[in-house]
């Protein structure tokens, strides 16, 4: 087996609206949006507080993933690097992984603080944050 | 779009055989193996050198998809958590998000420490850490 399939659990939902209008990387944004996890996955749910800090996985649907080389957040300076020594979105899997502030709990609603995706990313996963 | 495909861009070769010998997480683990990169994606190593830490996200083929709530470690004292609100391997899309650091690096061959997958975990993707 060399692939398998990701099943999408919900749906970002901000004012992100382009990819060149995201932040380069989530600890330099202070935007806001919901995460909606849809119903069949929301039991996974209980725990989840407002005032947490979780691990978010998205599908950078938008992104180019034959790409292997690209300069750093299109500064030709920096020169080539390989995409896995970068967070370029493109990348063979296009999977985003954010620290965000849980503000709010509303069922399968997660206000959160700290984004850096367009509005209608697929979400993948959330997790428990370990580190302080 | 509800689903997409993941490409298995490596495979982990280290002596942790069964899940249960895992450590839990991989900030408390000292375990050393190597990340071999399929050559069809090694341009994209460009840039990572010893030394680095790095991000690398596992498929966790051995977890359980369906499951949704869990007791976390195994510890019904801690009462069920959602699966989000924990780091269980079992959760819709099973993929580990670890910080490892870059022992050597030989071609496609990643020397890495702070393993927490077992043998023969495939791979999806190496990032660039963004904090110190």
């Amino acid at each position: 087996m060399q692939q398998a399939e990701v099943r999408f659990i919900g749906v970002v939902h901000c004012d992100i609206l382009r990819p060149e209008d995201a932040p380069a990387c989530c600890d330099q944004s202070e935007r806001v949006g919901v995460l909606e996890i849809f119903p069949e996955y929301q039991d996974g749910l209980l725990g989840i507080a407002a005032g947490q800090i979780i691990i978010a996985l998205f599908w950078l649907h938008r992104a180019d993933r034959q790409i292997l080389r690209v300069y750093p957040r299109g500064d030709k300076a920096k020169g080539l690097h390989g995409v896995f020594a970068t967070r370029s979105p493109m990348r063979p899997n296009p999977i985003a992984v954010s620290d965000l502030k849980v503000l709010a709990v509303d069922g399968g609603q997660l206000e959160v603080y700290g984004l850096d995706v367009i509005n209608g990313t697929p979400i993948l996963d959330i997790k428990k944050r370990m580190k302080p």
